[in-house]
């Protein structure tokens, strides 16, 4: 029977202690080898309902955490937030408490907004878990991304990880930083000069000034996608080929890294911009599906332990 | 066992008995009980299909009736009428045989046109229960209002129940009329003179011509928004700040009423519209989402009621 | 326990052997006896996600593989090719290689491009059921027109089926031609001159000029809906009218037919256009809403076939 977290909401993985990261990250290796065998489907949260609130468009990562929810027995209700009640005038907290009015078990919510969930989870008292808000967190893509570098590399610790591309716009950066950084792994990032994060003095990460520099001796190779979605109009208007040329990862430009470097992306990806075709698909290098696969097994953990957890009253 | 009710469809307060309402008030009081323990969940509709049929953007009815049916141990299909077939040329009651060919095993339908579910259930065998059909019925918000009356005041009878604001677009505030006389409650209505319904005089209630009037020792005092959706530009020209003053409920209004008056909206609420901050908060007299979770006990019953009673046959 | 197929996926009818179509319709009759029972859900893929990953709207195939996938106790997941990925620059082979990484149990696509889940099945380990794509197969349909078939006529072999309307766009029509070639049927083909597929002569139809020859002696009648949706803008500029007149199905026409024939339609139906009201609902030769019920059969067989077949390891 695993233990509950030290928190009752998943918002970010700053706020997450190591010992959360550790059970969280042992209770997914658990799941992951389950998911890999005939029996696939538990009965942990049979009973419960989980509520997916998007607000923001996603496929990848609704469905990842709806099939983690459906595999542990529970049930979910989407809901959907472009046809929401909010059009008619309602605000934020008063969806929220309609939605934890009607008792359901857990939250997971994405919103466009930087900390939307914890807005959300100071409100409720029901678990929320963070699917990315905005450009500040995205902490189970961080759990995942963790997970599969245990893995291939048995540990965090003292891990080179090259993260590369639209930084500013990344919660995945973000969430990917503050956690690597609790586990003593060295954390880099290499972007054009507008992707750089202001804050990136507090993020306790080396900025590297070239693919060379990022990718010495790494462990980890990280692509990021240019999040057009969040640019305005001209806002970036580099060509894709020079782009690919500057940042774009090459089997040549991997040369300087770590023989052994994964190659991970937390996709979509853009194949021929940030990483091209033959790496995305070189097993000795690309960990990109893994990732996916791992996706399912951390957010089942995750929804485990905040959602499972009080499931000894029953 | 609960016994069913003496028609195999809901589609309306107006068309109910007052057995049949008891009945779905007393099943939904021991749904309400349940909901607020570990043990949310049963199988009673187990193996069961109820399709959402929603021709009109909702979400918390939808999300509502899905987390009732789920919590029955049914299987919910959500039929999104956007992207249906209705736009190659279907006919209305073509759409309906096609689901009902697929011997599901109840609908649960919104629609835009008054007395859509009434066709839908005069065509097919299957239960339709009607989660709000144009301005004319609403039936699970009324029976849900008055589960939430009766907790409070311990029955209807002879309440004093005052609903203001947009009457006439309201299938509220109709199918609550409906429900309440037959208990013998005193309903009243103020509106802005263009929101009066013209067919109030069927309605059997008292009209108000003023805030004081409408709330003088009110048991109940049930806030409408103003349903801009269904207005035609320049229909209503009101400021808001006017529409307040006038039509708004406040603390200060509220003193003519009862001092128990219980506060009711039925969502979404425009704070600082048809209610202060204040006033939706306070504990005292807010109820609002209380109603929510009322909403869910209430269509756990209905729908327990017409759709597993057969299960008997299992 | 039924045997699995001689093929891991289910793409269209024209690859699909004789005894995989036979298997398909021993079981699909079996569970259309079971539908039509008080208890039609079982628990054969109980554990198992299905993803319906629907690139097209739909909403009548996409809600019948819904309720066989749920009858048969699998969960299902809708994927929303609208706010997919695929927007934000991912390829399609990424997309589906996402999908599987979770590890999910079986696909059902419908795509607008041809041969796009046969692509998709060649990518990858688990089945996936073609829900249509393009103007190029609609194998659960054929499979389902079939069972409907047999349920009246006792057998496929010796049946004169006439097909007509817009064949050109109509995967119906393809996968019935495939099919039923393969069962010794005679397919006839009737449409209006530029709604004639250009690969006509290797389909193995007869191609009639007329209303009279294609009915001449018909067991089936079988009508499609011209795809407007398909055309471009001014391409098909004949009146309603006149399309009725021509090439619209009446009880006058249906005369030189087989004084049994079956009327058949895959849905949805534009009638007064191909079909009139009367003849549609006309319960000694429509078979319309029949068709959609095997259509529930159909799919529970094939997902059980296919997605189920591995159980046994359970």
């Amino acid at each position: 029977m695993p233990s509950a977290l030290s928190q009752p909401d998943l918002l970010g993985t700053e706020c997450l202690s190591r010992d959360d990261i550790s059970a969280i990250l042992d209770l997914a290796g658990h799941y992951a080898q389950r998911n890999r065998s005939a029996q696939k489907s538990c009965d942990r949260l049979a009973g419960k309902i989980i509520v997916n609130m998007f607000f923001e468009d996603s496929t990848r990562t609704r469905t990842s955490f709806e099939v983690a929810a459906k595999r542990l027995g529970a049930q979910v209700v989407n809901f959907s937030a472009s046809i929401s009640s909010m059009n008619k005038g309602e605000t934020f907290s008063d969806t929220m408490r309609v939605i934890e009015s009607m008792q359901v078990d857990g939250i997971v919510m994405r919103h466009r907004t930087n900390g939307a969930p914890v807005e959300a989870a100071a409100l409720l008292d029901i678990p929320v878990l963070n699917a990315g808000d905005g450009s500040r967190e995205h902490p189970t893509q961080a759990l995942l991304d963790a997970l599969t570098m245990v893995r291939h590399k048995g540990h965090l610790g003292g891990l080179k990880v090259a993260i590369c591309g639209d930084i500013e716009h990344s919660r995945v950066a973000r969430s990917n930083a503050f956690l690597l950084n609790k586990f003593g792994a060295e954390v880099r990032f290499f972007a054009p000069p507008q992707f750089i994060p202001r804050d990136i003095s507090s993020l306790n990460v080396r900025q590297c000034s070239s693919m060379e520099e990022v990718l010495q001796d790494a462990d980890v190779a990280m692509m990021l996608r240019i999040q057009n979605e969040r640019l305005s109009e001209g806002e970036f208007s580099m060509t894709v080929e020079d782009y690919h040329e500057q940042y774009g990862l090459n089997h040549d430009k991997l040369r300087v890294a770590n023989p052994e470097v994964i190659v991970m992306h937390p996709a979509p990806m853009n194949r021929g911009v940030e990483i091209t075709n033959e790496l995305a698909d070189d097993p000795r290098h690309s960990v990109i599906f893994e990732q996916m696969e791992m996706g399912v097994a951390v957010r089942m953990a995750c929804l485990d332990l905040l959602v499972g957890s009080d499931s000894k009253e029953l």
